[in-house]
Order: structure tokens, then C-alpha cells, then sequence
């Protein structure tokens, strides 16, 4: 349903990058759960631009929640939480607004909208409102870890770079937490820096992949059929811009693996049921397995580039050429990951909303 | 919502294995589609296993339209098609439902179904429950068809073995309509039959890579977040039995490809805007910019295997070793890009019927 | 969402008077709820017209429950149940097919379905539908008597007769449960059922009004906005063919009472919050406030009679005058009882699973 | 789904009396709509107390269009609007938050959000968040209004004050534009504000019964099952705070006539087909018929009234006496009648984008 996404739990999202404000209505929310704004904070600063990889607009990010939290804790009403645009500079974009650019939603904009779309930055396509979702899935989280549920993302990959898989998913995710430039080696943290400097110095942009781990699922969550675990999550996922790829467990790596390899073997394990591999990355047949919830998602190069592009005047009719000015990321990876891990706690809170109900969490547990 | 899928049109599927009967309703229909038995009961036949490469359980896949159909077109009302089971050897089950086959769902099932599941033959996860969908999505092609969109699969990858990309999509399609083993180059499809009787033979499983091809879909159709077309692309793909990955465009393995690369440069051809490349795969922000839609599914090996396996006994609550048996397919993915095309089409089918109405197919266009 | 009602348990319809089957897929359905099929086939028979007082059309109403269900307990997937056809004489509605019956829904069938509609005995719009949503219902009714909470409807008003209001709910509704003419005043009964056979003599039909009282709800459920407790149940209740009213506690006949005596006062019954008086029908703010819920829904006279009506003949484009022949029902009030409470039951079901999960049911409770 | 309400156009409702701000986000809308500020701060005027017959808290009602509009027309993406508080005075309500008034929610929020609820003024149960209802209401009227459709509701009763019926209906609609008392027989306006008076004066309330007219709608709107007119009329209008009833043409009035007089004879008029009678209200079998769309809705007397009344102190486990203060309303009939077009508009703006696509407004159609 357009810009809602959910069952029990759902989020809103509006918003445009030059409007008033951006924002997200977090709804079907268990009343008591505790709000930290200091955390949300924390979680939209991992969100936002900064140094010399990230692009030059400096939004603040401040944020009021105007509804659903009283004293502290959410009432169970809806949270509508609100970012205010402040540093907005509309007039970059009016010269070439009948430029599309390549890689972008300019064009399909127009085609869907009708020239009626607010063509400045992106719009409602601008990779800011997911400064809103991030807010709304800082809330999800919580909600989460209440129950032992916890969720980090790794930059897998970058620029032909790539970082250790993870070994141990519960220590890898405390890790981390809050880890500016999430890679788990230093190594290959420093060399996707590299990269990403080289490709800005280059006025060009690299991509990669991001690799997430969900641990304390408990098994028995999802559905067989379309509202299976893996299609949520990918429906979330893909949500978030530039995304062009979700694989779980082993994914395209292993299409030529046989199925006796590919098959997770089941054991026990302290009296819990436990899989020797994880191939199927903590699913089977669409429902949670117990084990940790493995994905990776593909990032393509941020569309933002600096070098003069082909494209086309829709208003002359005519080919053209492009050169992007304006402020933009050579790379969007390393921000991306706590996007994903908002969405990935939002889609997860739903599923499990839906199972045990909307009052199962917060005061109601 | 669970086993609902889809919108302005949607899809509900029900049945299992061994049960009464399977089947599928069919909501949002236009009147007036032309439904054509012969159709559907030749990509049923698609869908079905045959030769050496299949399962021995025969179904004939035998189906009714109990509603919605009238003097051959639809009525505007739910279309309920039924798909009786015939072949179920139920025995087979029973001594084993106890030990969750490794890749299955068994143990998910028992998870969530707290034992009441219907264990026969994979019950309501079974793959033969993708009858239904077929049946549903033989209408979804010829509404789509009737506006010039076409969609094709063919099998990217089986075994270690590529088959050809795709060239010109169009053609393509065409090309595969009908295909009993949908693979493009003759030599690549004798390779991958070769592979599957080979792990046939030695008691083992394949998986692989499918590719699908959507031509003639307008510009403009899908939604920014959430209900972008990648999203609700995948939620769906997802819902079929071993998909474990869905990318579309250059996905994956453009990962390490820089912006300038990857960026699908616009230019007119003949009016119309398009792009030299196609990486986006058909998509910008979530919505269709006219060129076609590429999509990769992967399809991981067939859990079903004949060679002894590591499991647990969930009565005795010990570790086990299982030995299936039964009828089972060495690879499902010669069978399952019917079943791509069918969730494919239903998909597009509501993403235009929301934005055009569902009186824009059929006798209300 | 057109034929599928309901968030986290939803019933979707299908299948047209005179087609192969009507049906009813029942979905979010906890696992392990018993179905016995001699409590369906009771509440059917309550459903099913009989005697000098219904139609003349005899359907033996077997019903076959095709999926979800394993010896004798739900799954928690999707219970289909199918009602075939056997009983219908087609050729009584070819002849009037251009011809709409006033006061029901040909005309508007056509309008929507653009002619292609199946029109025999009203199609898709035919009150034998409800026998599906009468067998679903019977599910919801266990599922909610597991918890303590009973529904019963009875005739409250009919062709200007009386019966007495409920007295004590719960042990009214206990005697409604099975009452094949649901009223609760004898002498009333008799001259409901003397009027109504007045009407049939006349070749006329009568309407009325029923009322329905659901006792041991627990307070707490519902929502504040849009899905109100009396929100969700009058769009459930409308559905109901010939429905045109629906009111809750004292609703439209206490109009002109002030606040002051509307008001329902609160204070503690054995530690236990009730109220004085019930003149909000059990709800506040759209949600339980563990009083009964009182309900009454006003249904229009059959407008199938027998008489000569005026109307227009579609093909011929001029005032034209008809006479309908075939089997109908005077009055459908002591029929239209079991509907509401089936749909009332479908509705609370789905409040409760939303706020305490699908799986608080069942095996899963 | 909460509180979100729609289908393919959805408005989503937030905020408590006494938070930050309340609003709303109107999503599914056409792009190229035209917004004017001053048609919507009309509207919002309608709703607003004022006089001897409204509660003496003044709002400005000041709103904010966030997002979705763009140069004064509808962008296509989410509208959100918001209206900040500014009147609240909090502490009024603080030393009765344990004492929960009769015929309120406050009972109903403590069970539903275990005391997490935010209290003060009704919090998110306040009439007040109705102005958001109204401001996006506003939007809905004029993209009806584009169409032709347009609606009006006058206070048909009030405290025993009959106002007379609607007489033509299409005429009728456009006296009711703008009326700040929106009765159509000016000495019945004059009682029915005597009445009021009448009723503050003695510190109670009074409720009655609004009447409300669609003209424009074209037949064969709606769905025949679940998503009829009536359903989703009702489901919408039992939203707004205090109503108890919903009835279509005829109603609970017209129980007792037989089918010969209650059934609406069809004729041609000009080539159109009409109705000699609208007993039905101008819906057949859930399905517009292409009649006026007439509506009764029973608002209870406003709750909160001046005089002590008995309740509970849920904190001291005793009966209690509670003498409410604060600021508010002998009569909202006055008020609620623009939300009641507004939530016409909005269910009715759905139903048609439903049917004939979101695309079908505005700068698509």
C-alpha cells in the first residue's frame, strides 16, 4: 500500500528532501516501550553524511516526536515522528529539472507524477527520508531487544574490498553497535576508505554489499506463503534506495552448490535444535528456524556522480548532456547499514506482532 | 497477510499436499478476460514433473473454476480454481514425521503449527501448491498480455552451467513461451540435463539461477517506498519453495562496478526516452522507466535428497539419521520458471490495476 | 479489500448462485481449534430456509472442507470449504436477464461488471453466500466459546411485531443458541411468523430488525480510530445482504435522550469495573469496556415478491414491467440471525488475534 | 488496519489532545490536485467551536501541508498535514486521571494501553483530532468535487428538533456549503439552538442525528461483498467520536413497510435509469445505483457534562463521584457534520480510485 508498509506494526513514511519537514507515522506500537531520544540520535547520526566520504549537505537531524510517547514511554497511539528540512538549497535544482538524471528516479518521477512532482534533491525519492525511517526503526529495535533480539549490518563489501563474513553473529552484532564505518576488519575498513576517496577524487561513485545478521529469533515466525520471512524482509529491503539485490543465507554464491552440501543439517544442541551449516540463513520454508537470520543486500553505486552523463531534455525533446552539481555521497554504504537494520527491525517487530500480538511487547508483555 | 498476496488484485492460496484438494481464489478481476482452459492446462503442464528428470508422483493436475468465470470470460467476481489431489501416498509420511527433513520445513511447521501441521508430503508448504499459483497466473498473462506485456523465464544457470543472456528481451519471450526445458542455447540445455541426471543418478540435487524478462510494461508504474516494483517483485518471487536470492538488473554481480559504469545513460529513440544500458533492470526509484524488466531468482539445490542425513527425532528428542523416500525432483528450476512468470504477472497485474483501476483490463478498459 | 474482510484473521468469499461452488477461505487461523463438522452443519441448517415461511429451493447445504483441517483439529493454514451447487434451475433467469429486479442488485451488477456478470439468481450477489460465511463462522464461534465469549442474535422486530429486548444476555443468548426462529417472546414469535406468512400469501415480503448481544468479551479491544469495535463490525455486518441499518446500545431510538441519562455510570461489581446502564452497547471510544456488546441491525423487506413491478428493460431501453417467478423468501430475518452472528464472531475473532496474536487461539494459547 | 483507514487511497491519523501536534497523512493521491489553503481553513472554521453553544478552548486550528504539495497542487506523494497545539491547558486533568468519565474512553484507553496513555484531554480519543480528519477531508471534496460528486450533511434532529428531510438533493447540497449551522429549515435551526442553550444552561448535553446527501456518484461503484458502500460509509463514519448508529435510505424507519412499498421501482429519465423511490438509499447489493447516496448517522449526547456523576476510582479500587471541569461542548452535532463529509469523502475518493485507479484524479485522468 504506497508508503506504508506493515500488518500489525506498520510505518508511514512522507516526506520531501526540500519540503517543510520529512517524516514517519510508527503505528499498531505496544504501549511502554521506552523512547531514548539520545539513542534515536545516536542512530541517525550512524545515518548521516560526514568527512570526506559523505556528501556536503549538513542536516542537523533533529528530530520531535509530536504523538504516541507521553512521559517516556509509548502510549500506544501512533508515533508520528518529525525531521524539519533546514538546509535546503532549492535553486541547485531548478536549471536542470528537465535533465533526468541517469541512475535516478527523475525521470519515472515524471512519468508516474506527471510534472507535478517536487523535483528539488530527489523529492520523496531523496535518500533523506530514510533519516525517518531510520528514527521509526530505532523505536522497532528497542522493541526488539527487549526480547533478545538484536540486528547488525557489516559493509561485506566495497569497491572489489571485502571484509570477513561473520563468524560469531551474536559478537559480531555487538560489535557493531554503533560502529561509525561498520566493517568488522580494520584492514579492509581502511581500503573501502581508500576506495571510496578515490572514486570522489575521481568524481565517480562505487557500491558493494552489506551483509546482515539477526540473532534470538525464536523459530515458528512467518508464513509459508508470501508473508514468508525472506519476502518481507526483501520487500522492505528493496525499499531503500539504490538496493538491486537481497539474497539470504547463501544466496547466488552457492547456485552451484549440490543439496547435499547446500542442506542444513539438524542436531541438538543443550536441548535446543540447532543446524550444522546455515545455509538457509535462519529460514525454512519461509519461517524462522532458530538460527541467525543471514542477508546481504546489493548497493549499486550511488547515481550521483560528478562526470558529465548522456541523458535527455524532456522539455526540448532532445538529447543532452548532463553535469550534477549540488552535494552528494561518492558512496552510500556505510550509511545504508543502520537503513537496514531499520527496516529489518520494523519488518521483524510486524511478523512478530502478528504471531504474538500487538500488546506482546512493551507494557503488555 | 499471510496467505493473501497483492492489492487491487490479489491472490489467496490454499491447500496441502495430501488434503482434499489445493487451490487458489482470484480477487480484483476485471469482467470480461477471456479465460482460456487450454492455456491454462498447458502451463500447468509446464509446471508439472515429467521424463527422468522429475518426480515419480503423477498428478494430472486436473483443475475446476468453481466462480468468477461465466460463458468462458471473467465475471468481475472472485475466480476460485480447484486443483483435487489425486496421487497422495499418504503412508509414505507417516513414520517419519518425527525426523524434520534438513532444508524443509518440517521443523519451522512444528514450530509455528505446534504439531497440528498437516506433515504429509510438506503439507501446505509443499511445491505442488504452486498448481494453484499457475493456474492464477495463467489469467494474469493474458490480462497483461491483452495490453502488449510479456514476460519469460529461462534457467540462467543450473549446475554450474550458464545458459546465454538474454539478447533481445523480446524475442526472447517470445522464444520461450511454451518451452518444456526453457533454457536459450540448445547446448547449455543438454549440459543441464546432463548435470541433473547425473545428480539424479548419485542420489544428490541441483539449483541454480533463473532469469526473467518483463517487455512492453509502460513508464511510470510502481511506488517510491515500499510498494516499489523490486519490492513487490520479491516479496512474491520469495513466496516460491528454495528461492534464496532475487536481484534485479546487474544485481550482484555489479557490485565492484563504479557509478559511471553502472549508471543507465537516457537518450531518444524514436520519441521515446530510453536507456543505452540496463543495469537498473528496468526500475528507477521503484518504478518502471519503460525498458524491461530483468530479474535474477535463485533457486537453491532440492532439499530432497535420497542419501542418508543428519536430523533430529523430535519425539525421542535425540539426534537421528534419515533416509527419504517418496518422489522427489534432483531440480525444480526447469519447473519453476512457470511459476516465476505466474507470480511475476500477478504482480504487475495489481501494481497497474492500482494505479490505472481494476476496470482498466478486460471488458471495463 | 473487495471480497476478503479482516486483518489478522480474514475470510474471503467466493462463487455465484448458480456456478459449481460458493465458498469461504479462512485465514490466520490458530492451529489446533477443533472443527466439528455436526456444529457446521447445525448452523447451516439454522441458515437454510424451511417450511411455508422459505423458498421453495432446497440445497442440502453439504459442505466439504477441503484444506486447513487434520483429523479433525486446524493447522493454522488456510481452511477452504466449499459449498457445490446442486440444486439450480438456470433457465428460470435467462428470460429476465435485461429486466433488473427492483431493490436488488442486477442493475448495479451490470454497471459494475460491464454485462458480464453472471446474472442467474443474482450471481455473485446471492444471499446463499452467506451458507459460506455461516460454515467460517461456525470456526470463529468455537474459537471465541474457547475463550468464553458467545453471540446471539434474535428477531427483535418484525413486520411490526415485537419481541422482548434482552433481559439477562448471557443467559438469553445461551437459549437463542439452536432456536430455528430465534425469538425470545413465544406469543411474539407466533405472530411474527403469522405476518410473515400474510406477506407470502399477499405475494408481498416483510423486513425488520434483529439484535445481537456478545457477552464475555474482555474490555481492552479495538482501536480508537477507523477500526472501532462498531466500525469493524457494522463493515462486516453491511455486507450482509439487505442490511440497511446497524446502531449499538441505545443508537437511533435514544436520539433525543441528554447526556445526563445516555451517560452509562461506572462502579464496582465484585472488584470488577461495570456499568449502570448499557447505552453505549459495550463499547467507549470504540473499544470493550467488558460490558455486553448490544447491536441491532435493520433488514430490509425481501425484495424478491411476487407481485408486478415496475423496472426497465436494459436491451430494449424502455420502462418495462416484471414479474418474477422462481423460489424466494418472504422474510429473511430468522434465516439472516445466524449470518450475524457468523460475521460478528469472524470480527471479533480478528479484533482479538490482532491484539493478542493469531497464535492466542488454539494449540497456541 | 489501526489507524489507517483505505484502501487505494488511505488517510492515517496521529496525535493526542494535549501532545505536540495531531495530524494526519493522506496518501494514494493523484497528483495535480489543486490545495487551497483557505477552502481547507473553511472547513476547519465548520468544525471549530464557537458561541454560546461550543466549549470555551479556542484552537487556531493553524495547519501546516508539510509534504505532497508542491506550487498548490498535490504532488502524488503522502500529504501530511499537521495542526500543532497550542490552547492546551494539561493541568485541568491531572487530579482526575484515576476517575474515569462515564460514556468516555478513559476506562477503555487504561484496559487497552495499561495505563500508558496519554490522559489528558482524552489524549489521542479527543474530538479534537477530527480537525486533521476535516483538513484532509478537505482534499477529498475537491478531487470529488472534480468529478461532480459533492456532499452535504444537515442536522436532520436535534434534542427532539426535527429539521425537515432532504427535499432535492442535489439543490440542498450547495445551500449546505459553508453553513456554520447546517439545518435546512430555519426555525428548526432556531430550536434546535434554543435546545442547546437550553441544555447548557442545566450542565447537560444533547445528541440527535445527522442526514447527509451524495449527488454525483456514478453507478456501479463498490464491491458486493465486505467493501460495499454501506460497509465502508459505516466503518468510516463509527470513527468519529460519539456516533452510535449508521443508516442507508430508508433505515431502522422503515422496518415495519413490506417489500411491494420498500422496493425502488426502476424508469428511464432522459435515457438514464432512475429510481421512482430511494428507500435503498442509492446502493443495490453494496454497489452504487447512481440515486443520491442517503445517510443517517446517530450522535449520542457529547459526554462530558457539568453535573456529578457516579464512577470508579480505578486507583483506589472504590466507587467515586466525579464533577468533570475542563472546557467543552453541550452539542457537537453542529460540529461533527463536516467530519462526516469529510469521512464521506475520503471512504468515497477510495472507493472510485479503487475502480477506476489512483491515476484517475487530478493531472492523470
Amino acid at each position: 500500500m504506497k508508503n506504508t508498509f506493515g500488518s500489525a506494526v506498520t510505518v508511514t513514511l512522507f516526506g520531501e528532501s526540500h519540503g517543510g519537514a520529512i517524516g514517519a507515522v510508527l503505528d499498531g506500537v505496544a504501549p511502554g516501550i521506552a523512547v531514548d531520544p539520545a539513542f534515536i540520535a545516536a542512530q541517525l547520526t550512524l545515518r548521516r553524511p560526514a568527512g570526506k566520504i559523505g556528501t556536503a549537505r549538513h542536516e542537523t537531524d533533529h528530530f520531535e516526536i509530536v504523538s504516541g510517547v507521553f512521559e517516556g514511554k509509548t502510549t500506544g497511539t501512533p508515533v508520528c515522528i518529525l525531521i524539519p528540512n533546514t538546509d535546503a538549497k532549492s535553486k541547485d535544482y531548478a536549471k536542470t529539472k528537465d535533465l533526468p538524471r541517469p541512475g535516478h528516479a527523475d525521470y519515472t518521477a515524471r512519468c508516474k507524477y506527471h510534472g507535478f512532482e517536487d523535483y528539488r534533491g530527489g523529492g520523496h525519492f531523496s535518500g533523506r527520508l530514510t533519516a525517518a525511517l531510520v528514527a521509526a526503526g530505532s523505536i522497532a529495535l528497542t522493541a526488539l531487544a527487549s526480547k533478545g533480539i538484536r540486528i547488525g549490518t557489516h559493509i561485506a563489501r566495497c569497491a572489489g574490498v571485502e571484509d570477513r563474513p561473520f563468524g560469531d553473529p551474536a559478537a559480531d552484532v555487538r560489535t557493531l553497535a554503533g560502529m561509525p564505518f561498520a566493517v568488522l576488519d580494520n584492514a579492509a575498513a581502511d581500503a573501502m576508505r581508500s576506495a571510496i576517496e578515490s572514486a570522489a577524487a575521481a568524481g565517480d561513485s562505487v557500491g558493494g554489499v552489506l551483509e546482515t545478521a539477526v540473532t534470538g529469533m525464536p523459530a515458528g515466525v512467518g508464513e509459508p506463503w508470501f508473508d514468508t520471512v525472506e519476502g518481507l524482509l526483501a520487500h522492505a529491503i528493496f525499499s531503500i534506495p539504490a538496493v538491486k539485490g537481497v539474497q539470504f543465507g547463501g544466496g547466488f554464491d552457492m547456485a552451484d552448490m549440490p543439496g547435499s552440501t547446500f542442506n542444513d543439517a539438524f542436531r541438538f544442541d543443550g536441548g535446543k535444535v540447532v543446524t550444522a551449516t546455515n545455509h538457509n540463513g535462519g529460514v525454512n520454508g519461509g519461517i524462522t528456524n532458530g538460527m541467525p537470520i543471514l542477508m546481504r543486500t546489493m548497493v549499486k553505486p550511488t547515481p550521483s556522480i560528478y562526470r558529465p552523463q548522456q541523458t535527455v531534455d524532456l522539455a526540448a525533446g532532445t538529447d543532452a548532456v548532463l553535469t550534477i552539481e549540488g552535494r552528494h555521497d561518492p558512496a552510500i554504504l556505510h550509511r545504508a547499514r543502520v537503513v537496514v537494520d531499520s527496516m529489518t527491525a520494523l519488518t521483524l517487530w510486524d511478523l512478530l506482532a502478528v504471531r504474538y500480538g500487538t500488546d506482546s511487547f512493551g507494557g503488555g508483555k
